[in-house]
């Protein structure tokens, strides 16, 4: 039962000799979800063996070309390699037509179903459901329209206690009833409680993503507990003021909102190529919220 | 004296794990010349060492994305590094408009002058000249318009004989009169002929750059004794049709107009991804002329 995200790439607009700009890979037991992809983002897939085959939706956070100028040409890689599933684009303030005219700028004729979706909303919104997780959008502060991502695993089932499976000699079908959160209720009119046959699911797990952004009031309770919040964290404090005029967040600032939202862990990233390592903005977002790491290209995190 | 060639990329439109789309970087006398601009070019320069600075001309064969998708996050990193000098980009079909419509439609605000020029001509046509290098442009087949060019270094100056400097008593002035072909006239009358002082200079080198393309009739005569010749090898015997249906050429055909063009050698690119490796390429290359090599990533081959 996965759910775990895979760093493609750590850098801001500018990609450094060993750092690509920004994509995630969020692994949803074996649905993978790709969130932002910037420049390269397809050779880091074929590095870190990220199946193509996999993804069906990727979410873009906003249309600077450090988070989508992998975009077009990773739709046309999936059409050369065959692709006949729809897949499904999340952007920022209407872009069907842009991306229409973009492809059609480029001879670029897709065989199969490319859907824009239009990310919109002044708080978080519910814009995909499925059987294993739920996407919220919120809105992000930067130059342009820019959304974050927070992804939800759907409750997990209760757990089973096994010896009272022999004990009211249960069914399948009356396990997963129970598993589900269903009482038993039997033909004879024996109701069996499900508490009484398994124990509560884990906690579902969750990852917030908030890439490029200075500070939004709303932030931390659209975040409230998540598990794991990737924060961009471009500059350190050395840099506080070109932050707050690029609409970006420094580490600390990237620390406080973790700290606010009672996050379980920080991931920083979009470091800003002037850091030659990340090693001091971890540090400054350290002595804020103590569990912050520096993201690292090709890290897989379990969440959850 | 450089006239050396790097190879940044060999792969067609699909990537492979090791093969990058088509960019070629022509260093002419320390000033560069960048070749058609596939994604992930930029991380390619950083890889192979390139400097950015040094690129003030960027010549596209065509709007395939394999061959243009790097342009936009390169002309967005040399913004990021403060640039100022105007950046010459050659694309063939009127690309301005487009160019500036896509640039808005990702913010990008250029800080610094971008010339599109566009490429046309149903022949060999001259479209740059410097003090160093002559460029030409010429029409290729393939499935959009598409351009090949042809780099002639302007004629060396001719070799000073040593012992004449001193026989004659020469000037810096006469020697580089004598250098650049010219007789030396002295205030006395006295005439000095320059293939007294003076022996030939070397030959000029050129480079021919022909991706994408089907056979085009006239193209031997159009890069007739080049001393490299580029071209592209997408497919082996074993696709010949696919060649023929997609506006591609076999290993085979490139080598045939090696062959035709009286080329000194022959460098085969833009292989499909569908070989592991270009070895079988180069056999077939070879068997029609024998001075067939296949392109490898970061390769530099000196040329003339």
């Amino acid at each position: 039962m996965a759910f775990r995200l895979t760093i493609l790439g750590t850098s801001s607009a500018l990609p450094t000799s060993d750092r690509y700009p920004t994509a995630h890979v969020l692994n949803v037991h074996e649905r993978l979800f790709l969130i932002d992809c910037g420049e390269g983002t397809q050779m880091q897939m074929r590095r870190y063996k990220i199946r193509f085959g996999k993804i069906n939706h990727i979410f873009i956070s906003h249309l600077h070309g450090d988070h989508f100028f992998g975009v077009y040409p990773l739709l046309s890689t999936f059409n050369l390699m065959g692709r006949k599933n729809t897949l499904h684009l999340y952007v920022p303030s209407p872009a069907e037509e842009l991306i229409a005219r973009h492809l059609a700028d480029f001879d670029i004729n897709l065989g199969y179903e490319l859907i824009v979706h239009t990310v919109s909303g002044r708080s978080l919104k519910s814009i995909l459901v499925d059987k294993r997780v739920e996407v919220f959008s919120f809105p992000l502060k930067h130059r342009i329209t820019t959304y974050g991502y927070l992804f939800r695993e759907k409750t997990p089932d209760r757990n089973m206690i096994s010896e009272k499976i022999e004990e009211y000699n249960l069914t399948i079908e009356e396990i997963a009833t129970a598993r589900r959160g269903g009482d038993i209720v039997r033909p004879s009119g024996q109701v069996i409680a499900c508490g009484e046959v398994t124990l509560e699911p884990r906690h579902p797990a969750t990852y917030a993503f908030c890439s490029d952004t200075g500070r939004v009031k709303k932030l931390a309770s659209w975040i409230r507990g998540v598990d794991l919040l990737y924060h961009e964290a471009t500059f350190g404090d050395d840099h506080d003021p070109l932050a707050l005029k690029t609409g970006h967040s420094t580490a600390r600032q990237a620390a406080t909102v973790a700290l606010e939202a009672g996050a379980k862990h920080l991931l920083l990233g979009h470091f800003s190529a002037r850091y030659r390592s990340p090693a001091v903005l971890e540090t400054e977002a350290r002595e804020v919220f103590p569990d912050s790491a520096a993201a690292r290209e090709g890290a897989t995190y379990e969440i959850g």
